[in-house]
């Protein structure tokens, strides 16, 4: 409990260090002496730096796949407006992360790059819940997508621009909301049922 | 002429140099030395090293440009055979330029970066190519797409992983091809007329 409390500390320090000085030309010495401990002190907590930041990365992405989940379960919106809310929060979350430290994304990109299957679990989590909102919408017969999953990881390549800062050449956020909704809508309008549904494929609405 | 051909001389022996050791470590003097000639001569056909850069690149672009022209001018195929060719060969293009050598595709941000109305100018092109296969397959009836150049700019949106190669962590040439598709797919999907119809607007499929 101590120790984990401890660790809480060194990662809050390293954070502030890596958005200011950048990841790459930290020193663990350099971490240790904000946190007023010794270098061989800070290794029995963390075996190196790169642990350091996946445990950064780590905590922005948990906390913000707790709330898109709470979007997602939100029980108010359509399948449309629930995907389309989680998408821009991801959105206005990784613009709000990088606008200060495009160091952080460099930070993430360094850990994506060395641990793959760190990222990958994360592009899977966000790739879940996306599909559980299409399978959602599928089942209210709001959309048609014959696979949520393969639905789902489509919305995420169609999406990579807002999660890619470096794409983001003189876009203001609001610009950046406007393209996102652009492709967005575009995606959905392939999964909506037609204006007079398919005889093959039967929805409520068959029955007016 | 005599000019042309020397900066044309320039140019190739640049993006050598570009290629292996990257545009930021190169010097101009490097540049004057791989082409036997004074600084102060190089300096009289290419203003800095920026403009260099840019004659290459544009050189690049062009070339692109021409290949997608020639498929967007090809008759045999469907407006969405077209635009799945065209975004095919543009990522094709972009994996050979960068699969040796992403140097180059750093050098293209640094031209970007520096001069973003170059930039613009060829993303509008290739918005305007996709446009006109998109307003063709409005024409055909085979699409529905109610302003072809806000859908082309959806389009480019919506397939950014596929000219940006720093996106492309762990993906084959295959891999890309088969996500793009995916996407492209996605988009179509929702340009295309229901299976019945809508009877405000007529093609010629109401005609069996």
């Amino acid at each position: 409990m101590q120790d984990e409390a401890i660790r809480q500390k060194i990662v809050a320090a390293a954070r502030e260090r890596f958005a200011h000085y950048g990841y790459g030309k930290t020193t663990m010495a350099e971490l240790a002496g904000d946190c007023n401990m010794s270098p061989g002190n800070l290794y029995r907590y963390f075996p190196g730096k790169l642990d350091i930041a996946e445990a950064i990365v780590r905590g922005l992405f948990e906390r913000t796949l707790e709330t898109l989940r709470a979007i997602a379960l939100g029980p108010e919106l359509t399948a449309s407006e629930k995907l389309k809310a989680v998408l821009e929060k991801l959105l206005e979350i990784t613009y709000e992360d990088c606008k200060h430290a495009t160091q952080l994304y460099e930070m993430a990109q360094a850990v994506s790059r060395e641990r793959p299957e760190f990222a990958q679990h994360y592009l899977d989590a966000h790739a879940a819940l996306l599909g559980g909102i299409l399978a959602e919408g599928k089942a209210r017969g709001e959309l048609w997508v014959a696979d949520p999953g393969k639905a789902a990881r489509c919305l995420q390549l169609a999406t990579a621009k807002f999660q890619n800062p470096p794409l983001w050449t003189r876009c203001s956020l609001a610009d950046l909301k406007e393209q996102l909704a652009e492709v967005t809508d575009a995606i959905l309008a392939g999964l909506r049922p037609p204006t007079r549904p398919q005889p093959s494929t039967p929805t409520e609405s068959t029955h007016p």
